[in-house]
């Protein structure tokens, strides 16, 4: 199969002289000679993102014994000058952090996919690895995304672009999802992986149906229909990217796929109940399903 | 004038008998007998949010200065464990970091409403000081914020609850503004401070009408008709907050106010230019206007 570089969708990238990828503090200074760029990034395969540069920073010293990268030292934040994300490297591999929710991470994603046009990464991969509330599954249950739902229960993502609004599709890789679950699941885990929809809003506490947040204005009674609805459609998570990220790597023609970890159960709670400890554990779940699909991915 | 503590919009919060605001990694063990949380947060008076740490620590350290507290110590991180945002307090004054955008800022403005009223915090003011880009002012420019606009150049925040859509009106509290222009902003500063309108998007690229993202189906004179619309409409900044923020304060009745630098004039171009140092000494501009309108504020 014959290697692609992303076209992306934005023709005047390719008539820009330069480009200032501003939030990650990384400077095109020739945008028809990106030789130094390419020496930097034009080995990456995968970009796996996800909200804390913490947690990123862990991913990628898990990714170092997946791959076998022997390296003592301290992974470097590439972008620390830019104060807003961290990027961490690990060979073929980033770890990026996103943010909490749509909009942080939708300005460092358009970023991330000029970085690798620009370097002319190869058949790239974008990954989500991120924290979220289940739907009748027991926390600790990993949840690759089938179909992206917006927290109005449609399968697409709205923006408004001009001061109207466009609507577009949220559907991750068929392929993605296929060998995320094959490559990536293992039943002697001691913990479940599925594949379901999931829901992204861009409200924790009133986006998600909570009642304890600072406003909320429907009853609990009414929290549990919207709930129940949500899970009839086979949303078995919720969290506050999905249908964003879907949207954008599908209109960019980038491969990805949103892989995470439910903390809380919201069919008995709103509340996230397990302890520091037990987060820890849980969040290492999607670093171990995620570490065999990109492993696996590597060796093809 | 009587004191007033935030009763808020959310009638459980009265009833639960516990609360965890997760994300700030507070525990409220007894919602009945708050006297511990009161004892730590109880004297806050201000709550100054703004995008990065860095940032939210260098205010802090700003605010002592106004203040007059002399306190040799590096400021502490009161959420460090929650790895998400960062808090650090100077007397009566929070300085939190809320990430890029509203999905993000929207999360920790929800737990720092419940954290002000768990304290029993009297008359509280809610603040951003921000970054943005400008629509017709030099950059450096501090903008006042008087009605915030979302993405659809719309006077309102939209937001999907129980998968409806629920419109809300988004302006801030013109006492807020009036003293801020007031007391904070000084002829003699060498840089402009006006009171103008915000649009607020959700993303940086497409929602703001750049052509410079990974996506962009418009051409230069689409761009530049919507801008000019924008700028038709009183709107002299753009950034990514500011119609959550005034819809969410105003509705649960807490004053807040917003306070940005332009770092770009739209109307001249989209990417960032100035250098990391005129950068640096840009986002000074709104700490000095916000400095004297809190030390006036504290004399009262």
């Amino acid at each position: 199969m014959s290697k692609t570089i992303p076209k992306l969708a934005n023709p005047n990238l390719d008539t820009m002289p330069s480009d200032f990828l501003y939030h990650l503090d990384i400077n095109v200074p020739n945008t028809q000679d990106t030789s130094d760029i390419q020496q930097r990034f034009g080995d990456v395969r995968i970009v796996c993102t996800g909200g804390t540069a913490s947690r990123m920073r862990e991913l990628a010293l898990y990714m170092r014994k997946v791959l076998g990268v022997s390296d003592p030292s301290d992974p470097v934040d590439l972008c620390e000058r830019g104060h807003r994300y961290a990027i961490y490297k690990v060979g073929p591999v980033l770890c990026v952090s996103h943010g909490v929710g749509s909009s942080t991470f939708s300005v460092v994603l358009h970023e991330l996919l000029m970085l690798v046009k620009y370097a002319r990464c190869q058949d790239s991969i974008f990954l989500r690895i991120g924290t979220c509330g289940g739907l009748g599954v027991p926390p600790g249950t990993v949840v690759v995304t089938k179909d992206a739902f917006n927290g109005l229960l449609r399968n697409e993502h709205e923006i408004a672009i001009l001061g109207k609004l466009v609507v577009r599709p949220a559907q991750f890789s068929e392929d993605v999802i296929r060998n995320v679950m094959e490559y990536g699941a293992d039943p002697k885990d001691g913990f479940q992986t599925i594949s379901a929809n999931t829901m992204g809003t861009d409200c924790f506490y009133e986006g998600q149906g909570r009642t304890d947040g600072a406003i909320c204005e429907y009853t609990e009674k009414d929290k549990m229909d919207f709930l129940q609805k949500c899970h009839d459609m086979g949303i078995r998570n919720i969290e506050m990217e999905a249908s964003m990220f879907a949207s954008v790597t599908k209109k960019v023609g980038v491969k990805a796929g949103d892989v995470c970890v439910t903390l809380v159960n919201r069919l008995e709670g709103d509340q996230v109940t397990i302890t520091m400890d037990q987060k820890h554990e849980f969040e290492q779940r999607p670093f171990l399903v995620v570490g065999r699909y990109v492993k696996k991915l590597l060796q093809q």
